[in-house]
Parts: structure tokens; sequence; C-alpha cells
């Protein structure tokens, strides 16, 4: 086990009806005048933002509103979320929604203490400091992990790159999740979010450290109960106690507690990343592509066998092929495609129309012009990339 | 899944030679005047109090010793605590040492604030508010989870009550833990250390809340670590992958986030406080011998079968048994008992010299004089504790 630091001080509220809680729990923090940043505006036609709203006013706290958050979330929106921040002087920022309205929240409340571009976080020009607006979440979809987690992703559309950047101050004070608000969410957006779940596990799962045990088991516990109750939202999407499994495995994923003491991989991120940045397709529909193409074609390598094996075995119920390890691993890779392709996933980027025109391109971008690898569980070169993109094509 | 709230802001520092960080650490908190307090002195004989002391020097933290902390820790301590922390203007308490140490930290850092007697949080008297000092820890006993817990357990000698008292405000503000420290833990005090750590877990573990299928898994992957390390490190004291797991688990099992959205039971906790608040015996060696007569008498209760099921399947790998559940159960129970043996911990009263006499008293203070059961997982009247005394006296 490698050293490290963990701490994570976000209040978790969770369970039915949580959300009226929203304006009693401002309070609390001294909020008086929030930023109330939401996406598409399906939070108006679900009610949702009439209860936050008569929640907030009961505890007399002011808000601006900023929908149209969308879908990898995009720099311009948090341009000009900074602006009016600084403009209506806001000391509060409350999230309403998935991962991208969280991102986009998180983003600005830095931006709106910065003079210059906010993305100038994410390009490395500048360094997140100690001002940034504190913020709060009511999470509506179970997927990015962004509740709980230090970092945010966003897509520059003039640049076409999706990237990220991360700070302790960035974790939400408290996150607000009612399972109940999950129950709306149409089977591709559930399947994409548990994709999401499940790849924050598996790029901490495949590890280069050894002697990883409990951490090893935290994961697997997490993605076993995603396998288990996706389908059965998926099925039965009022189902309360399968939704609150999820939406808790979602925080779990990425609260980085069963992350501890191990490399982490996040090559798969990374390479979706260059896909959802080109294409805008969905991020859990690009991982759901990646991953087992990925595998595959490290499943040739003896320093990966034995973890593909334990993956295999330990996740998928796989038994030991004790005369050929090697099919003990194809057998577990068979399963994760069985499973995306049962909640309706594409594993193909043909399914999704991606030719391979940009292969080359998107493989430059993660090897700085096939000068390095692209660091993780394995490094992996530019030709090695190409590869794994025609595997995730067929 | 019931409705939950949970906030663990405990910073962990985790790995070989964090104990260095201590003055650092202490000084980004703006501590200046500390109370450095410790159990029988094993700190000065290994060269940790050196090693904090040279920390503490070099950032001009000064510091008041209070030594003598013993096992199942008195309130006497914590009375002389509190007065010297009023009288040395302490701004800071840095505990060094097991659960006895820090529980002693935490009852002192409230009582230095209270102008009554500490014993007043635990008797009722008084509730814990705003008021304490902020504490950190350096662990070396991995057992009670104190390190990152919101609770603390003293004994009153005068009274012969062992009680806690919590509050959100007694979480350590950071705890260094270095695996390395408990190399030199002697196997009796491991294992005593290790059955806290499964104890913590079981008593979450054992809900009477269904659909609980996260939380379930994350108590499993604790418990089967435990199981698989302890024995490793009873072989090979120096092994610091198997320390390290040991310790991480002792945290993860005891800092609430693998308890959350379900009714707990404790009860074994409140039988053990009875005995070692009687019979001052290891609070670990208590809970070896009450848990698997706990789970004897409950065998044949309906209501309690398919946990103990689950318990015996997923925790210690037994077959289920289609035809005769009963059956899978008393082979989940045997293993306990055998892992216990193996490990050199007591599974009977006899063992540790303790006889009937008291179990009719210790019935009595857990159920009211016989007026209200006990309750937990399934509520016990006071005949039911006399009869699991007896099993656990076999």
């Amino acid at each position: 086990m490698d050293s490290f630091v963990f701490q994570n001080a976000t209040k978790i509220i969770f369970g039915k009806d949580t959300e009226k809680l929203v304006g009693s729990e401002l309070k609390k923090e001294g909020a008086k005048n929030i930023l109330l940043i939401y996406g598409g505006g399906s939070i108006k036609k679900s009610g949702l933002f009439g209860r936050v709203e008569a929640s907030l006013k009961e505890n007399g706290i002011g808000f601006t509103e900023l929908g149209g958050v969308v879908p990898n979330p995009r720099i311009g929106l948090v341009r000009e979320g900074s602006k009016l921040c600084r403009e209506k002087n806001i000391d509060f920022i409350l999230a309403v929604g998935g991962g991208s309205v969280i991102d986009s929240a998180k983003a600005i409340s830095f931006g709106a203490c910065y003079d210059g571009d906010p993305w100038d976080f994410f390009s490395g020009k500048a360094e997140p400091g100690e001002n940034r607006i504190p913020l709060a979440t009511i999470l509506t979809i179970p997927a990015a992990g962004s509740e709980a987690s230090d970092s945010c992703v966003i897509t520059n559309e003039e640049l076409n790159i999706k990237t990220h950047f991360a700070s302790p101050l960035m974790r939400p004070v408290f996150s607000i999740m009612n399972p109940e608000l999950t129950f709306s969410l149409p089977p591709y957006q559930t399947a994409c979010g548990c994709m999401d779940i499940m790849a924050h596990v598996m790029e901490r799962y495949f590890t280069k450290t050894s002697h990883v045990e409990l951490a090893d088991r935290l994961c697997e516990s997490v993605l076993k109960t995603v396998i288990h109750n996706l389908p059965i939202v998926l099925k039965e999407p009022e189902n309360y106690d399968a939704r609150a499994e999820i939406m808790w495995a979602g925080t779990i994923a990425h609260n980085d507690l069963i992350g501890m003491g191990r490399s982490h991989c996040w090559f798969n991120h990374a390479l979706e990343h260059q896909i959802s940045g080109y294409y805008d397709i969905p991020h859990g529909a690009g991982l759901a592509i990646t991953f087992p193409a990925w595998m595959k074609h490290l499943s040739s390598k003896p320093e990966c066998q034995r973890r593909l094996c334990q993956f295999a075995t330990n996740v998928w119920g796989v038994e030991y092929n004790y005369d050929n390890p090697l099919d003990t691993i194809m057998q577990g890779i068979e399963r994760l495609y069985s499973f995306e392709k049962a909640c309706g996933l594409p594993v193909s980027l043909n399914e999704v129309s991606i030719g391979s025109e940009k292969f080359e391109l998107m493989a430059d971008n993660l090897t700085g012009g096939g000068k390095h690898p692209a660091w993780g569980f394995y490094p992996l070169e530019k030709s090695d990339i190409i590869e794994i993109l025609k595997l995730a094509s067929k």
C-alpha cells in the first residue's frame, strides 16, 4: 500500500424529501444571495425547482438563476456564470442537477474569484488558490460523483478540448441526494450514469500497486452493487431501494476513499474525453466503448493478466481457469460486454457513428504527438492507442 | 435503505514516517501550546516520543505532558487532564496511542471547556456543546477506530460504569497513521484490536434494515480483510502490508461511512462494557467472548436467520445449505470461534476467570432492572441476556 492523505468533509444528506432542507442548510452556512445553476429546465417541469425555491424563500435566501448547462458542459457558460457572480455579489452557489451542472458550478466558484479567463485553471496557466465561492448541490443524476469530489471537467468548445482541474476547496460543502429525484431519468441516461460510476471505480481498480486488499474489496463492492442494481432500475424506474443503492454507489465510487494507497489509471477517462470532446457523445457511452477494448488490448500483457483475472473472478463471478488464465480474462471481458449491451449501452464506436478519421489525432493528443506513452495501469504508445480505437470499432 | 446524514472531515495522513509531520500539521492548525497525552510510556521506549518532540520543537509548538492513560481509561485522568488544560491554557490536544488515549483526549477536550464534572457528559447531565479544544492523534493501536470517530468511551472507576458520549465536534482534526508503529504490538493486543475492529463492523452489519446491499458489501470487505490479515501479522509482526491493511480497516470500520442508511445493533458493545466495567479485561477479548454466544442465542429466531446465513456465506465462505439454513448459520459461528481461538483470543468467560456472580446484575443494568428489553438487531429480555452469558461461559 502506498502512503496517502485522505480528507473529504462534504456533508451528505441522503433520503426522501431531503431537497426541502436546502434552504435551512444554506442558512446554517451563512448564505444570503446565491447563484442557482441548473441544466435544460427539466427541474422546472418536474416540480423540483418549485420546492427548492420555496425552501430558499422560507429561509430568506435570495437567488439569481443560471440555466442552460448542457452535457459535456462548456467553458462559455462558466465565463458567463463567473461574470454573473461578480455582478450580483453572489456568496454561495447551489448546483441542482447532474455532473455537468455541478462541474460548471465548481468552475464558476473559482472563476468568479479570478480576474483572468476561467479556462486558465484548465490549461494550467493559473493555479486554483484559496479564493472561491463555496458551493452545495442537489444531485439529480448519479454518475459523475461530482457531489463529493474535488475536481471538475469542462469542454472548451473553441479548442475541442475537454479537461479537468482539481482543488480540495472544490468539494461541495453539502450535497443533497434524494433517490426519488432519479426516478424520471430515462433508461439510456441511467445506464450511461452507471457506466460512469463503474469507470470511476475501474480507473482506481486497475492499479500497479500491490497489497491493496481492502481497497480492492471496496472497489469490487461498488462495482457489484451497480451491476446488480442497474438492470433492476431499467425494469423498475421507480424502485427506490435500487435507485438508492446506485446513487450512494456513485458517491462512494468517487469520494476518494476507495482509491487510497494505490496508483490509479484514468487512461479510459482521458481517451473518452478525446472522443466526447470531438463528437459530443455521453461520457458514459464513450466509457462503455473504450473499457472492454482497452482490456482486450491489455489481455496479452503478462503484467496486466493478474489483475484482469481478479476483475473477472471477483467482479463478474467467472470461475478461475487454472489451466488457462487468459480464458478467465476473456470471459470477464465478455461479461462486461454482455452487461453493457443488455443495459442498452453502445459497445462500439460504429454504433455511435464515429469513424476512424480522428484516431491518429486523438492518439497524438494523448501521447504528445507520439513522443511519450499515455501513463496508467500500463503505458500505452501512440500505436497501442490506435489499436485500442480499432478494437473499439468492431 | 434509511435516510441518513454523513459527514467526516478528519484528515488521515497514512504511511511510513508520517509521525514526523505532526509539528507542521499542528502549525497549519494554529496550535501553539498543546497537551500531549499518552499511555504507559512505551512511546518513550520506542523512540516515538523523541520523534514527536523533535517535530513539535522544530515548529515552535510548546507542550505539556500527561501520561498514564490505562486500558479501559478512567474518568479520574479525564478530570486531571481537563484541569491541566485550563491551568496551562492549552489550545490543542495531541493524543499519541490507541483508543484509550484518544478517548481520554476526546473527553478532556470537552471537559476542559466545561465548568462542571466531565462525567456529566457521560451520565447525560450535560450536553456537549460547541466548546471544546480541537484534537489530533498519532495512532499506535488499530482497534477502537477512535482516530476518526465522533465518540469516546470512559470508565467511572467509582461507579463501575463504562459508557460513552458523542459529538460531531469530537472527531480529530487529523490523525497520523504509520503502520510501522504497530510492529511492536504484542500478539494478544493485536488480536484484541482486530476483534474490536470486527465488532465495529458487526454491530453495523446485524441490522433490521432491508435493502442495504452496498453497505453490506462494504462491511463484508472490512471483515474479510481483517480475517485474512490478522493471522499474517501474528506470524510476521513486521509485515508492513498486512499491518497497513489492518490499520486502514480499523478506521473504515468506524468512520461511519459503511454503516449509513441502516439500523445498528451495539448490543455486544453494551454487554462487553458491562463485563470490562466490572472485570477490566481487554475490550476486544470481551467482544470475542460475547459475539459467538449472542449469535448462537439468535440462531433459532426466524427473524435473525437470514442475516446470520449471509454472515456465514459472505464473510466466512460457508456454502449455503439449501436443505438446512440453520446448519449454514452454525457453521458460520463455528468458523468465528475457530478463527478467534487460532488467533489466541478467549472464547469463554471461564477462560478469563469470570464466573456467573454478576450475570444478574449485568442483565439488570442492560434492561433497566428487567423493565425493558435491550434493543438492537433483536430485542433481548433480561432472561435472554443471562442465557447469552451462560452460553458465553461454555
